[in-house]
């Protein structure tokens, strides 16, 4: 077998724990190599300090951004906070790719961005060309794009079930309710006193409700999917858990079409697994791994219906899900790198 | 100052985390003591063997429920499993009140009681004499029962905040959802694959989807509050903690009037605390106590409604509940015993 | 009963753990009373803000240090970081009682308080009216003491076992293991990448192996006990839990014997528990109360010992003590706001 | 590239963690294939049902040992419990390899089998031929081995340091003490109350002290290594965690020297990650790897040293180890389907 010259990868924003996972997936994968792994505030530092887990493998130093050579990048994924992106990517030469896991580029309307993130756009001349980065749905455009904008991981946790169920009007657009809940990790390396472990072990607390950024990007996708503007009920929880993410939803329809709409839309994807009608799973069924697996129950009244949708949100809803819209923008197994299995317990 | 003579208490099923739990309560009440537990298949153990915790304190061996002389109990606390009290009940002297934490006398309705719990109820001619253990909402007959049926814990969580919004017409009683999430006490001591820790840990699952035992009584306690029949979505979660419990509750209504109209309502309880419009609240801070915390958010949508409300199930979820139902049994103080604060981390 | 006036309390550094754990305790006590809070950077904010779960009870607002009002301030309890108190005292009036929770006044030599802390010491001829704070070991000095040191908590954990042993010479105080582990609230509330939940979850790690400041005092003690220099080996290890510290103690010595001298030296003392040869504690055992309980096992080698010694890091470990020293000093019942049992599970 | 024909493999006691653990590492090995799992109570079930995080992967169902065809079967993973497989290793073809994870061909001296395990061993004329399941040390009879037992996952965390410190004299062989912490998976999936997330959550726990089976290994290899018998003092503690496994360890010796007999001994070792003087490893650092990493501290006091060893339980510990030890019995390179960087958080 003819090896290929392994993809040149920088990561800007690797000192996250996003960009660890990035890290992580790509000393498995066959056909990438890291080049550059930037930290602006660790800048100096080797990767086994900053990540001790990460000690036995051969890395590049950490390097502001302006320190990277992107003329031997094949592709950036972009790990950075929210507002960094869409400056940066003006800089970048044409040949390199770009996933982008930060918000930057997801959302289609600069006032929308503005309003949510509380940031000029600066870019959104550039926007039309950006692949929104949900491969179930997006697969064709992603191939062809220069930029992919990786969905948020709430959003990717309940687009994957709503958008074949809206769009096939298996349940109605209306009056959707998202309980959604997270593991830790979702919130990044950052330092707050509600992420401290003595105050996030042994509870569980609602957060963001009614105003979380996620919801800019779920009015979005929804309202596209059912051909009119939809704004579904949200509410963010926080799980003393590391990684998982789950999101349980309420809506009006008929279980056994939806079970049917999501089963058939499914059947062939690598990542996407659906359940039987009335089996539910759980997030340690997906931990490690870049699935998500979606499950349907007939609530009691007869046009009820409960979805449960389980990801990892460091992987399907976010690095794993980056890692394999890169697969599909270097035209590579889209699988290449992230079939292990989950891991449990 | 006069002491009176404690009340003699006997606790049925006291190997269990909700009897334990009235152990403790009962060793911090100043009119109460303990003359009686018991527990069939640990018959002749010290508590002490059974929960190290306790062991500083001076209990009666577990017995079975036949040695206990009844003669010279004033009060029962049954903390058995379903389906067992209903038998009981009737081998009781006259003078022994009874809290009972199991189901058996929560349903009106015998047909219904059969249906979830798979038991045919042989003391319904007992179920109008007893009285619906809610405090805030069913006080009075709680003064004057013999038998109190301590509510389920998720029911107590939902109630406390909907029994007052439904019955204001503040929230519309239809179309309610109700995301319930429990710390994994809730489920006992019982051995079981799905309860061990490397099942639970680090990960989040939904169970009982569209069939929880709890969901008979919310119908009846909801349809009571609307005058008519009501069933809401329900969906329980089991959380990587020992205590705790939150209902996320969304439904049709102004926001506003929902908090105004909670904040009336329990201005004056002891233990359930309305917070202000927009405010939730976490498990973590009614830990060990037997407050209940609700917050009030208005969804984006303008006329919808989240609210968020928390207690400890092995408090105001169970045992803590049920010795404040004790207290306006036995004609003590609705708070002793209750008075602590929630412990913090 | 006459009941007294209640002593007036004031808790310098309440933003952080163990003010906030001193507070808990003292809504609980029948004979004290907050007259006020302090929090440098927190002052002016509520207690209900800085820690919603004690939103219920009725204190004062935080203040600086400068803002209090000394003269009506019977006992103040200092949870302040390492290095104020030794300043501050001199700031009070003659007739104030302090508990210092911080190791300013542990330590009788300012070279190694130096060295240790890294803080010249500018009290230090005040140091001998001192009382160091293990009631057990030292309750009459206690109950004359104007300042009192509370111990360290590893230190309290491991003292209590080895004073009796050492003393009495039932274990030899050459070559003795402690392995110690802790709780992360032993930590503090402090923002450090360490103490992220992400970062402690799931994960067990050693710290500050072999260079931990509590050795000071261990040395101290332990040498006083054993009337000649004496080191012990120390690790200390981080669990991912709240609460709770155990220390694995590992000598040479007779077993029977040392069950006996625990036993026989802890008998009438209402927060040490001696387990009965060859049984241990676990932290879950005390969490929440102020018990420390030691159990004893005859390793197999004849001449070796293993003792298992478990408190509650934030009760018997830091505040639980310092509030039964300030029951002492106070001329109070010692077992005043003490008495509940431990929480579990 | 000309991919040789699979190894056909049978996992017996497929039902277990370390059978799960087994069967996620040959999915993503390159030269094993699953032809049979057994599970005596399970048999007829699916892997899915027992495990759901395995849903994805194609495998056979599990069935009774004695349905198994052994004729084509390569090799055996034995994860079956202690005193099975010293009877089933009797009824193999010749040609089948057996990597048995139980204690049942670990100890050569069927006297102290039966002391710790009870059981009376009946294959004790095969033991002779078994090598000893330390690849690091035992490289070449496993080799050539027809039967191999895994190590103990104590065993493995403390050996790996021991050994070579102890053969070199770096440290003496007595007075030797192994402080061992475990997660919770190493007990297996079993029933047991004390097992129950409730009983073990915000916890910590000692166990089996100084009577836990693993001593009996400990005792066999320190004392080969030492060329005479020793004995050291070990105590296991239970830490709130799913995976990981940390010995710390207490012994005479020089520091210095003794960091450097491990890194030379461990240098080109693929599994084996020695730290720098005064670094220590935690357990998150190897979670979901084959890593062991140790560290070595120089002691307060001149001559003692403390060695802290970590790996993850169900991979180096067990099922990773054992895996390594079938490649070189299977003659495939050891490193295959091992390479997998561990997982954070």
């Amino acid at each position: 077998m003819l090896m290929s010259t392994p993809k040149k990868i920088a990561i800007l924003g690797a000192s996250g724990y996003t960009g660890a996972e990035l890290v992580r997936l790509i000393a498995g994968h066959q056909h990438m190599e890291i080049v550059a792994l930037t930290a602006d505030r660790k800048a100096g530092m080797t990767m086994a300090e900053v990540f001790p887990h990460l000690a036995r493998l051969a890395l590049p130093t950490l390097t502001t951004i302006e320190e990277v050579d992107f003329a031997g990048v094949d592709l950036v994924f972009c790990a950075l906070p929210h507002g960094v992106m869409h400056k940066v990517v003006r800089t970048l030469p044409d040949h390199v790719k770009v996933v982008d896991l930060s918000a930057d580029f997801r959302l289609d309307d600069a006032e929308i961005y503005k309003k949510w993130y509380g940031i000029e756009h600066t870019a959104m001349d550039i926007q039309p060309s950006v692949a929104y980065g949900l491969p179930e749905h997006y697969r064709d455009k992603i191939k062809r794009a220069k930029i992919t904008a990786n969905t948020g991981c709430y959003v990717a946790t309940s687009l994957l079930p709503l958008i074949p169920l809206v769009k096939s009007g298996a349940i109605k657009a209306d009056g959707i309710v998202i309980d959604g809940k997270s593991g830790v990790s979702g919130a990044g390396r950052g330092l707050a006193e509600t992420m401290l472990f003595a105050e996030v072990n042994d509870g569980f607390r609602a957060y963001g409700v009614a105003h979380h950024r996620h919801m800019s990007e779920l009015d979005q996708e929804l309202s596209r999917a059912a051909g009119r503007p939809v704004m579904p009920s949200f509410t963010p929880h926080l799980v003393p858990m590391s990684r998982g993410m789950m999101a349980t939803i309420y809506a009006s329809g008929d279980a056994v079409r939806a079970q049917q709409v999501l089963s058939d839309k499914y059947r062939d994807e690598p990542f996407v697994h659906v359940l039987e009608l009335g089996q539910v799973p759980a997030t340690r069924h997906v931990q490690g791994s870049n699935l998500c697996v979606i499950g349907v129950v007939a609530d009691r009244s007869p046009d009820r219906v409960i979805v449960v949708s389980v990801l990892d949100n460091l992987m399907k809803g976010a690095s794993g899900q980056a890692m394999q819209i890169a697969n599909l923008m270097l035209g590579l197994d889209e699988t290449e790198g992230l079939r292990m299995a989950p891991i449990f317990p």
